[in-house]
């Protein structure tokens, strides 16, 4: 921790358990009187909440997936000028529930666009700026999927009326996901700890309080 | 025109009368049984008009310049993908009431984004994609604002709550929006046509008339 505070992003697929590990951290840190906020993505600002509910909600109608990606960026853009540049500069620690590797694996690796051209995008549009750590949560899509309450019969993963659009894609879309979490691991190990999210949740914690303190 | 439609956009801030010549001009080319077809930006398909209603209306909360100009661009992404290219294709011409140039011009040269970045941000969406023939309607700013109505008192220029965003921004931005527009007609004068908007209205469709003659 360089006094600047630490930007931390929990990455995967649905259903992989980074969410209640996001908010054990929290605790944690908290529990050590470190200044922490968790945030979210999309959202994070009411301007990027408005694009959660477009793209996760199905509100907002039926975007490309190049618009998707820009409206991704755009929520982002808020979300890192408005609340995690802030913290960060006041020495806090940023805990967020996904951020720009979503997109690439999501986006590019999932829906199709040019992992290049969202890197090309990442850097118009934030300079540069990503986590000091990310732990990517890793597990076989049909464990996901099934932990995140969906039955794997094909006519289900088809179905198009469902709460949440981002889990309502078949399961290529979610395996062409997990090997894009995979290689962004790959692509940046400093940065990048991938971890098993079959292992039971207090060997997770373990394993991720063990990093954060070599970091703080 | 090539067999493959013929795309027109119109340009310049408000004020201008484009809007009045947009129409002027699609009901000339229907009159000769032309198939034209007319939109506007920011919006022409139902997604994108939801983006006009955040931007133009304030609708959507407050946004900053790089934020508003991804959202511009997710609209944009839409309406060629779903509206202009579709019409081209079909051999039609399809007149634009703003594109491209109006997000270079307003987000860049008015509210301080690079226009580099912008210029990066078009090719990584639309790949090189940009209408045939861009006619920009320039008027010193005073004019503009008049003629939209507006009053040209400092403290009637900054109050923030009207129904138009763009139109409210003090006078030196429309300064700098009149520059972006005459230097981007300036760098590729084969596509745009700058019109002397002070002229009058007929005198300004028989110009536009001349030049769309020589294309079709």
């Amino acid at each position: 921790m360089t006094g600047k505070g630490l930007f931390i992003s929990f990455e995967g697929g649905e259903g992989s358990g980074k969410t209640t590990q996001v908010n054990k951290l929290a605790q944690l840190l908290a529990d050590r009187n470190i200044k922490v906020i968790t945030t979210r993505e999309p959202g994070g600002t009411p301007e990027a909440e408005k694009i959660r509910d477009w793209l996760v909600q199905r509100e907002g109608g039926n975007w490309t997936p190049m618009a998707e990606c820009l409206l991704l960026y755009a929520a982002r853009s808020m979300h890192v000028e408005h609340v995690i540049k802030p913290a960060l500069a006041k020495g806090k620690v940023v805990i967020s529930d996904r951020f720009s590797d979503s997109t690439l694996a999501y986006q590019g690796y999932g829906r199709g666009i040019d992992p290049a051209v969202i890197k090309d995008l990442d850097k118009l549009v934030l300079g540069g700026f990503k986590p000091d750590l990310t732990f990517i949560f890793d597990l076989p899509p049909t464990d996901g999927l099934k932990r995140s309450g969906r039955r794997l019969a094909a006519e289900q993963l088809h179905i198009k009326q469902t709460e949440d659009r981002f889990e309502n894609l078949d399961l290529s879309f979610h395996e062409n996901l997990r090997r894009g979490f995979l290689e962004i691991a790959k692509s940046d190990p400093a940065r990048c700890t991938v971890i098993d999210a079959l292992q039971n949740p207090e060997t997770i914690t373990s394993q991720i309080e063990k990093i954060i303190n070599s970091r703080l």
